[in-house]
């Protein structure tokens, strides 16, 4: 098989515009760089190409491409990159089910792919994004989340009226506080259907949004931190009720 | 007062060294910048300098120097820092009380920023630092601690020695992997004297540590995920059993 050693080959070129998020918009197509997240790609069937240097051992029945080492660095943000790089197609939607995780204006790619992580292994069903939260397609969430982006529903709504969608279909909204409110220990649940939200990094949940919900959680903590981190806060929750 | 705007003054290059690990531990002094960290090191009386622009309203009766933007950018590794960095003494070493948090070879500076402020957030009294971990004065761990770090003890050790000295002073020291061991929701602790000891992100706990544990945690999760971020799982640890 040729092995691609041009930067300026067509193919390439095409494929580093996925670095962009417009782009991936457009193709409803991304780039996935290291064997776990390839592999966690295919394992879901939405792994449509492999990109690989000649000397990368990957057996798989995805075409395959080969490249030279520097035609990888084009294909991702990654300093030293694993030697492979899948392109992937967007992930569909499914039914949102029961457990819900509401993100809005989430800023940090750290944040949101811990979240990510976190929601897989606390058995959260859908996590939905508001439309200015960080793209969950960006390199840095896909690699904080360890691959979990592969496990879980994630979709992108307008968070207001959503939030309304969940009141008729009798969800309970909580929404999240520094204080104010139920402690989460003390919270006593009394529905399958619940839906939490976390808000921007330094400014909390959105106004219009905090109107809308049931009731407030909150971590009892130190007087002395003012607040945690948004994935740990999101992450603690998570784990005391679901 | 005169403004400095060479970046070649003297008492810049100097400074600006703090930058690096190196320089910062032959001096015993570092650098934070941005109003919230100054303010939390001038809380705490280590505070001993003020660098920052003509314009910035920073009032304090610590010394102060005036410097350009360009000055300011010298002093940090931030893009696009605040006007205002502080030259801060090395924190002093406390007794390590009775509850402890053991770092064994953290690499991320975000992660060690994030177990600093959850572990203030649930008192823990000491967080201990195998000599491999990040550099708590690296400006990333500064930045992700939001300043806790002026609200805790945190202490460098060989782990192994101080792993056998806790011992003789009948702590119960606990281990944590990904499963095995006891359930965190099951935990039942008959001291006041706990240790618990965190791993490296990609390793987990170093074996000759792992010897030494009295017992092991873990926090239950759906198999889909392999792991939790590492400052998550201190985390939920730390809120779940202080």
């Amino acid at each position: 098989m040729d092995v691609i050693k041009s930067l300026d080959n067509k193919k390439i070129k095409k494929l580093s515009k996925l670095l962009l998020k417009k782009e991936r918009e457009k193709e409803k197509l991304f780039l996935v760089e290291g064997r776990h997240l390839v592999e966690e790609a295919n394992k879901c069937g939405v792994l449509i190409e492999v990109i690989k240097t000649e000397d990368y051992d990957f057996e798989s029945a995805i075409p395959t491409t080969l490249v030279t080492y520097d035609v990888i660095k084009k294909l991702t943000n990654s300093v030293t990159p694993q030697k492979i790089i899948g392109v992937v197609k967007y992930l569909e939607e499914q039914e949102i089910g029961d457990k819900i995780l509401i993100l809005d204006n989430i800023q940090d790619p750290g944040n949101l792919g811990t979240i990510i992580r976190s929601s897989v292994a606390f058995n959260v069903e859908s996590i939905v994004l508001s439309r200015d939260t960080v793209d969950i397609y960006n390199d840095k969430v896909l690699r904080s989340s360890e691959g979990m982006i592969f496990h879980i529903n994630i979709i992108k709504r307008d968070l207001e009226s959503f939030l309304e969608e969940l009141h008729t279909k009798k969800y309970k909204i909580y929404g999240t506080k520094v204080d104010g409110g139920t402690k989460i220990k003390d919270l006593n649940i009394d529905t399958n259907k619940i839906a939490i939200i976390m808000g921007n990094e330094a400014k909390g949940i959105n106004e219009n949004l905090l109107k809308k919900c049931d009731d407030f959680l909150y971590i009892p903590m130190n007087k002395k931190c003012e607040s945690l981190n948004v994935g740990v806060a999101a992450s603690i929750i998570l784990y005391e009720l679901f």
